[in-house]
């Protein structure tokens, strides 16, 4: 019991110390120190320190730390982003997101029928290359401090919407590997989470600031449960309880977790929220973007890597054609930006493959295609995101002096 | 994987929200939230919920998530508890904490032999009754706003000289049970113990106010690692690094944890620290008191409740007089404040337990008996405590009247 405390802990430290001084030492030379915290990853899983450190037999647990830092991470996103702010992005959102699926899946789908693979596998690869995560484009936005501009919003909008489409296609892509696949259950599904999530943008800020907000008379009643922090309380039920309904109705967690931060974005203390969540996500988002470096087996990624740039190239590409497309109306620098911050496949990507190879239906070959791609893509986003927004920005400046 | 995620998301929603419910409820009732916190957990360990959520399958990560609960709230703890003052209260705290070892553990191996156990199972129990755990203690002393009277100090210092003195009793008996006893062995061990805390306590805060106070001209150059909250991150890294090496040397985490927090308790943006623990603690701290619950099997604790009454009492009576008699010289009502505030046994003796248990020493039956003991102790504490303590300011005030 001792040692086994002892040996997760000093896991802990030790993954949290080498994504802040990886991350740390990135940043000396101007990489965003997320690039870090996943090269940190991929340090800690080499055979060289992997089986030293034990890291394979608490798995598991950093898993679940990874994916609660990308849930608290992702509802602190939809902390700064209010329902009346996105609505204004709402339709060049929604364009960006359906584009952005479509392309890339249509080119994965005819990339794998091309070369020969089964229907089936060449589904499973289109659906890996769908859903962009989100969590790498808003941290290195936030670093960047352009959060608050229209392109950064219409990325986390259609990330979302893009998620929810992306995840659709998955649930259907996994009833056909199984092959009881059902016009109805389908549409259902679509209807499911169009409905979900519509009513929690709608409708949750509004249920926050009637239940919590300072007009209502019984606000001071709250008080009772805990001398401090009830706000805070709450907020934290409704991330992690949003999180699990979404996941619990076949969505991401990280969408409920988004429609819970959005539901508190109105609050009048919103504010504090944000101040009491930085030490969290200071905390679990390292374990997140470590955990994706981790998951990288260096030597099945070796032996395919050739195929797996192929399939990076078509991601990168295809996302940035989609959801530049779907952008335009913004200007083509604009929508050049927006077609990268939605290039990183993270963690989704990951979760489909996943699910392929448990179905017997992706094999590990592909799947370390899969885990490659994501990771590429992933790695070459922030250096990308930093230059467009840069561009954005001195494009902007000579406008103002010419 | 989603589904997987959806379940430990969902656990983490459903402990919370029944730590926080039950907790609320029993504040209604003037009963401190930890109690609550502590019956939520064995509501969701009985039989009828326990199954259907899962809990079982993720009970590793639970009990992670559980010692980074107390780990961080004895950080805090350590937080408010700077060296300055301590070594006012340090010659009390030794006193109180090496007669609270001493008296338990001689009454509960008495016991054993006197009802014909074995040498070993009578050294187990004895062992198992000596650690207090200060973390309910500090909880409703910081929830009575107490924690900063001379009482509440000693019984934190006492509680890590305490640790310190009943985990290396553990390592004695554990060694015994192996059959591998040394002299020179334990005399290390007792030196190096020693030597960690007091190293820690005396170097600790200079070394954080050299490195990381405003007087190191330096000061700024750190900023480079993170451009907001790079004290936190080290306070971090030093709270899980300290934890981390407390355990590897044989130690409870938790002396690591708040001799971390001691180091930083001098620095002069120790407020800074303070709220952005705040988060993490209130997010962590109920799993660790609802994972106590959890571990409850109601019907091995009822087959054994008549041994484990007796055990019980042995603990509270044999703590109240140990520590009492070590802090006689603060006046017979503060001796009483303080015995009670050490009588919680909680985590630690049931670490014991199952380490005897792994050992084939401890029966099933006697791990019943000291799960059930750290438990009911647990559950006396909080509201004997609160009454030692508004009898303590009663008193007084009817001495400033008279």
């Amino acid at each position: 019991m001792a040692s086994e405390t002892a040996q997760i802990i000093l896991q802990l430290f030790v993954i949290f110390f080498a994504a802040k001084a990886v991350g740390g030492l990135g940043s000396l030379v101007k990489i965003p120190s997320v690039v870090g915290e996943i090269l940190a990853g991929v340090l800690l899983g080499s055979a060289l320190l992997r089986g030293p450190l034990g890291l394979d037999d608490e798995l598991h647990v950093l898993e679940v730390l990874a994916e609660l830092g990308v849930v608290f991470l992702i509802f602190t996103v939809g902390l700064e982003t209010p329902f009346d702010e996105m609505k204004r992005v709402g339709k060049t959102s929604f364009l960006v997101a359906v584009l952005g699926v479509a392309v890339p899946f249509v080119a994965g789908y005819g990339l794998m029928v091309a070369i020969g693979e089964t229907n089936l596998r060449a589904l499973f690869l289109g659906a890996a290359l769908v859903a962009t995560s989100v969590g790498i484009t808003a941290r290195v936005m936030a670093d960047m401090g352009v959060i608050g501009r229209p392109e950064a919003r219409i990325i986390l909008g259609a990330a979302v919407i893009d998620d929810v489409l992306g995840l659709t296609i998955l649930t259907i892509v996994e009833a056909l590997a199984k092959g009881d696949l059902n016009a109805f259950d389908v549409g259902l599904l679509v209807v499911q989470a169009a409905a979900f999530v519509g009513a929690l943008m709608y409708f949750g800020g509004r249920v926050v600031r009637r239940v919590l907000g300072s007009q209502n008379p019984l606000a001071d009643r709250y008080e009772w449960a805990s001398p401090r922090g009830t706000l805070f309380i709450v907020a934290l039920l409704a991330c992690l309880g949003l999180s699990a309904l979404s996941a619990l109705v076949g969505l991401a967690a990280i969408i409920g977790a988004f429609l819970a931060g959005m539901a508190f974005a109105a609050h009048e203390k919103r504010h504090d929220l944000v101040e009491r969540f930085e030490g969290i996500t200071q905390l679990f988002v390292p374990f997140f973007f470590v955990f994706i470096g981790l998951k990288l087996d260096l030597g099945a990624a070796w032996s395919s890597i050739g195929f797996a740039l192929v399939v990076t190239a078509v991601a990168l590409v295809t996302k940035v054609i989609g959801c530049g497309a779907g952008a335009l109306s913004l200007g083509r620098s604009n929508a050049l930006a927006v077609g990268i911050g939605m290039m990183p496949r993270g963690e989704v990507g990951i979760i489909v493959a996943i699910i392929g190879l448990r179905a017997a239906v992706v094999t590990p070959e592909l799947y370390a295609v899969v885990v490659t791609m994501s990771l590429l893509t992933t790695l070459f986003t922030p250096p990308l995101l930093v230059w467009a927004f840069k561009r954005l920005s001195e494009e902007r400046r000579s406008r103002a002096a010419g």
